[in-house]
C-alpha cells in the first residue's frame, strides 16, 4: 500500500507515522505538507531520527492521485473541506481527521465551527467512522470522516444504553476533560505552558463543536435523544481524554444488568474493555495506545449511572482509530498495526 | 495572641504558618507535633528559612490551655476526635480542620468515614465555618469545625440558589477536580508521582465523605434537598480544587437573574467573586489565595444551569478558611492576614 | 509613592503587582501598556479580582514624569533601550527589568542581544542591581539594571568565593535550569504545552545572553576572572532557577571553611540563607518569594567544590529584587513588602 | 522461548512485559513476584486490559529452572544479590537490571550500596551489558549484568572520547537529570506528588551509588581515567534522563572532528543517533522507546567540550536495553521487539 499523510508535521501526522511506519501492510509512506514542502520530516520532529530522512512534499492532488491508494488528512477544520473533494475526485480513498465532513446538516456545521461547509454532495457520502458502532458501512468508504476525541470517548460510553432506550434522554450531562494536545501544536494561550501548567479549567461552555457531532450521533441510534450537556475541561497533561457521564435510568436495571450489557456490546471489539465493578479507568492506562475503557457505576441514592470512559486523544481520538478505519475499509485485521500496549507509567 | 498549631509538618500545617506568620494580631506561634516534637520545623519544612528556628513541642492539653488562646487542629480524621475534647475541657477555642465535627449525626460520620465518632455532645456544639453563611454563629463557637475543601467550593457555588429554592432538588450533580496536595503529605499511591503525572483519574466514587457534609449543609438551607451526586477527580497539580454543578432551574429565570443572586449574596463577601457572562474562573487564578471564583452559564438548549466555582484546596479549602474564621471569632477583620494576591502563573 | 508599571500584561508585571500592591509606603499603583491601554488589567489577568478595577494607561513619558515618583520597566529588551531614556529624561527615577543597561561594553551587548544597544551615556550611569553586593550605588542610583534572573542565582552563589580569589578561574562551570515562565508570555515553541511537559531540554548552548552578564560581574569582583561555562536547560515547571555550580578551589580550604565564608558574606542579607552540611535547597522551597538558598559541597575524591543556588526566577530574579532595589533607593526597609514566606507545597 | 520476568509488578517489569509481548520472538511470557504471586497482574497494572489474564506466579528456582530459557530480574538492589545466583545454578541465562553484578570490586559495592555484595564467583563472570561497547561479551553471557540508567546515558556519551584518550581525565563533570519514574515504584519522599512536581532538586550529592559504575566502566576503555564528579538532579516529569557532560579536551579537535568520533563509533548501532551541528536531544525525543540521541558542542571561549545524551530511563536506561541485550544473548536481530518510534508528544 502507498499512503499519504497530509499535515504530517502536526501532533495527529506525528502519530500516524509512529503507527503506519510499522504497520505490516503498509509499504511506502509519503508525508504532504504546503508550508514546509521540501523540508525534512526530522525538522519538525526531532523523534524521528530512526526514520531515514523523509522531506514533505508539495500537495498536488493530480500527482497525488497517480501514486497513492489512500490519504490521511491530518489538518485543522476548514483546510480539509476544500483539499479533500480535490482528493476524491482524483479516485482517492480519504480518511480525514478534521470535523468537516462529520456534521451532515450544514447549517449545524456553519453555526457551531464558524466556517464554510463543506460541499454537501460530499457531505453527504462521508461515512461516520466510530469504527465499533458502524463496522459495515466504513468498510465501503471512500471518504472516512474520522470522529472527534471527545465524541469517540463520549459516543462509545452511552451507545450501548443509548441504542436499548435506558436512558432518560433529557437527562444526560457530559462532564469531559482533555489533555492539551487536543488544542494542536498551534499557539495559544490554552497551550502555553505558564497559563495551563498547574492549572485546571472549563472552555467552550456549551459551545464547543464536538456537541452536535455527539446529539447526531446519539440521534442517530434513538430517534429520541435531546440535546445534552456536554463541558468541556483543560488538564495540566499532554495525552488523554476522560468522559465522566450521568444520566438517569428509564427502568429498573442494576449496574451488573448495565456491565452486561457493555460487555455485550463490545464483546468482539478489540479496542474497548470493560472493567469490573468499582475499577475505574484513569487516562494514563491507556496512554500512546487505540484503547478505550470503560468503567459503570450506579448510584441507589440518586438514582443515577454514571459512566467513565477514557481514551488517548490523539489515538483512539484521531490517528489510531483513523489506522483501524483503514484497516477495516482495506480488509485488514482491524488491530495491524495498533497491537501494541500503552506505555506506562 | 498565642496561637497553637497541631499537625503543623502536614500541608494545611504549612499554609497556617505561612499565613499566621504575617498576621497583625498574632503575637505568638507554637507548633506541636507528635511525632516529632523537639525537632525544629525546618527539618520538615526547609521552605521555612526566614523563620527563626522553632522547635516543635509535645501535645499536652494542660499545658496548652494555661499559654494559649486558640489551636488550629491540623490533624488527620480520627486523631482530632479524640484530642480536642481535651483541649475544649482546658478552656481553649478550637478550630478543627479535620472532618471529626462536621457531621452532626454520628451514624453518618461512622457510615463515611468509617472511624468511632467524636463525642456528641462536642459535635452538637460545633459550629460549622463556612464563613459566609454563618458569620453570626461562628462569632461565639468555642469549638470552629473547618469545613472541608469539596463542600466549601460546591457550598458558595449552590447555596444562593437552593436557599432560593431555584434548584430542582434531585437534578444536582457535583463534578469535582482536586490538585493532589489534597491527599495531605502521607505516602499513597494516588500521592505517587509517576502514578499520577500525566494522568486524570476518578476516585471514591459515590463513597466520598464530603458527600453527607454537602448534603447536610444543603438541608440546612433548605428543607427539601435531596442526595446529589458528588463524583471527586484527582488533577495532575499540586493545589486547587474546580466544582462544576449542574443543575435544573425550578422557575424561569435568566442567566443574568441568577448572576445577580449571586453578586447579591456575596457582595459583602471580601474572597468570593461573581465572574461576568462567558467568564469563567480556572483555579490557577486563585493560587495561594483565600479566594473563591465563581462562574455562571444557563444553556437554554437543555434548561440547563451550571455553575463553576474555583478555590485554592489548602486555603479557602482549610488554611485560608480557618484563619477567616479566626479573624471573625476574635473580633478581627475578616481579611486579617489573609488580603494578598494570588500567585500568578 | 506614586508607582508605574510598564509592560503590567506580563509575568514580571504581574508580581511586581503582587508585591507593590500590599507594600507598605506605596499610595498609588499605575499601571501602563502600548498595546492594551484603556482595557482593565482583569482583562489580562483574571486572578486579579481583588483589586478594584484598574485600567492600563498609554505610555507618555512627560504626563509620567509628573504624577510618577518611580517607574518600573518589565518589559523586554529592546524596548526598554529605547523607552527608559525618554523617562529619565522627565527626572523618573526607573528600575529596569530587562537586559538593555546591564552590558557596560555596547560591543558585547549587541554581539549576545543582537539589538541596537541602549545609549552609552545611560548604560554608563546605570547601576547593577545585585542588591546583596551593591548595596551603596543601589541607593543613589537614577537607573537601576535589575539583573537577570540565572546571573542573580548565579552570582549569589560564586562571588563569595571569587571575591577571595578562592576559585580557579578557568574551572567554573554553571549547569543552570530554569522554570518555563522565564520564556515570558509571548507565544513560543519553549513555551508550548505539549512541547515542554514531560520534556527536559538544553537551550541557547554556549549563547545565551546571560552569559557576558555573570562574566562581567565577576570580572567586576575578581581582575582575573575568566570565560565561564554558562549551560541553560528547560524544566518542565512554570517557577524556579536552580543554578549548579562546579569549579576547582585555589586553596587547602574545607567545605566548613568555605560554608563559613557564605554565611559571613550573607548575615546581613535577608533574603540569602545557607545551608547546612548535606542541605541542598529546592527550587520550590523559595517558590512565589525573594529567598535565595545556597548549598555548599566539597568532593575530596575530585577535588572539586559544587554550589548549588536556587531562586524563585520571577521573584528574586525578577520583580522580587526590583522591589528590594527599590526599598533600598528609597531608603525604605529592605523587606518592606517582601516579608513573606514561600507558597508551599 | 519461555521468557520469565521477576518483579513483573514494578516499573522495568511494566516495560518489558510492553516489550516482549511483541517480541518476535517469545512464545510465552510468566511473570513472577514474592509479595503478589496468585493475584492476576492486571490488579497491579490495569493498563494491561488487552493482556489475557495472567496470574503472577511464586518465584521457585526450581521449577524456573525447568520451564524457562532466561528470566529477567527487575528486582531492586539486594534482592537479585541473593536470588540470581540461585537461578544461575539452575542452568538459567540471567539478564539481571538490578546493580548487584555491575560492581566488580565488593568493597566499593559495599562502601556505594550499603549493601551485602553477591557471591564473588558470579560478580566475577557477570557481563556488563552497555551493548554498543561490549557485543562480543555479551553474546556468551550467562549473567547480564544490565547498565544502570546514568551510567548508560553517561558512558555512551563518553566512551567515544575516552577511548581515544581526548579528555583531560581530571577534568569530567556529569550533570545528570532524571524523571521521578528513576525511584521506581515504592512510596518515598522523593516520588511524593506535592514534594516533586513543580520542584527541582539535587539529590545523593557525591554519594549516588552509579558513580563508581561509571568510573569502573570508563577506566576498562582507558587505564588513566580519574574519579568523576557525577550530580543526579529530579526532574518533575515521569520518564527521561538527560546527562549534561563537560570536560577540556587534550587536544586541538574541532567540534567537527569530535562529532565524527560519534559517528564512527555509533554507525553500527541501530539506538543511538548523533546530532548535527547546534541540534540537541531533548529526552521527551526518545520518550517510549530504546534510543539514546547525542549532541555536541565545543566552546572555543573556554576550550571545553560539552556532550549531551538522553534516553528514556526505563527503556535504554532499564528494560529496554536488558531485551537489546536479550536479542545479543540469543543470536536475534538486534532491534527486534523494540522497533519501534518514541511517542511524541
Amino acid at each position: 500500500m502507498d499512503i499519504g499523510i497530509v499535515g504530517a508535521t502536526g501532533y495527529g501526522g506525528a502519530d500516524l507515522i509512529r503507527i503506519l511506519r510499522n504497520h505490516p501492510e503498509v509499504d511506502n509512506l509519503k508525508l504532504y505538507s504546503s508550508s514546509q514542502s521540501g523540508e525534512s520530516i526530522q525538522n519538525s520532529f526531532p523523534h524521528l531520527q530512526r526514520l531515514s530522512e523523509v522531506r514533505l512534499q508539495d500537495i498536488n492532488p493530480g500527482l497525488m492521485g497517480k501514486s497513492l491508494d489512500v490519504v490521511f488528512m491530518a489538518t485543522p477544520a476548514g483546510i480539509s473541506s476544500e483539499l479533500t473533494p480535490e482528493l476524491l475526485k482524483e479516485g482517492l480513498r480519504v480518511i480525514d481527521l478534521s470535523g468537516d465532513f462529520r456534521i451532515k446538516d450544514s447549517n449545524i456545521y456553519e453555526e457551531w465551527y464558524r466556517k464554510k461547509p463543506a460541499p454537501v454532495q460530499w457531505v453527504e457520502k462521508a461515512v461516520y467512522g466510530l469504527t465499533e458502532w458502524n463496522k459495515r458501512a466504513v468498510t465501503d468508504a471512500q471518504l472516512l470522516a474520522n470522529p472527534g476525541c471527545y465524541p469517540t470517548a463520549t459516543l462509545l460510553g452511552l451507545l450501548p444504553l443509548v441504542q436499548r432506550s435506558l436512558l432518560e434522554e433529557s437527562s444526560v450531562i457530559i462532564d469531559a476533560k482533555t489533555g492539551v494536545s487536543g488544542a494542536g501544536r498551534g499557539f495559544s494561550a490554552a497551550a502555553h505552558f505558564s497559563e495551563t501548567n498547574e492549572n485546571f479549567k472549563i472552555y467552550k461552555v456549551n459551545r464547543h463543536q464536538h456537541t452536535p457531532e455527539i446529539e447526531q450521533e446519539l440521534a442517530r441510534w434513538n430517534g429520541r435523544a435531546e440535546p445534552v450537556t456536554f463541558s468541556p475541561h483543560l488538564v495540566p497533561m499532554t495525552r488523554g481524554i476522560m468522559a465522566t457521564m450521568y444520566a438517569k435510568l428509564t427502568d429498573a436495571v442494576t449496574e451488573e444488568e448495565v456491565r452486561k450489557i457493555f460487555q455485550d456490546s463490545y464483546q468482539q471489539a478489540p479496542f474497548v474493555s470493560v472493567r469490573k465493578a468499582e475499577d475505574f479507568p484513569e487516562t494514563k492506562q491507556v496512554y500512546g495506545s487505540n484503547q478505550c475503557d470503560i468503567g459503570v457505576s450506579y448510584d441507589d441514592r440518586t438514582g443515577r449511572i454514571m459512566i467513565v470512559s477514557v481514551i488517548d486523544n490523539l489515538m483512539k481520538g484521531a490517528a489510531g482509530q483513523a489506522v483501524q478505519n483503514f484497516n477495516v475499509m482495506f480488509g485488514f485485521e482491524e488491530t495491524a498495526g495498533l497491537d501494541f500496549l500503552p506505555v506506562y507509567p
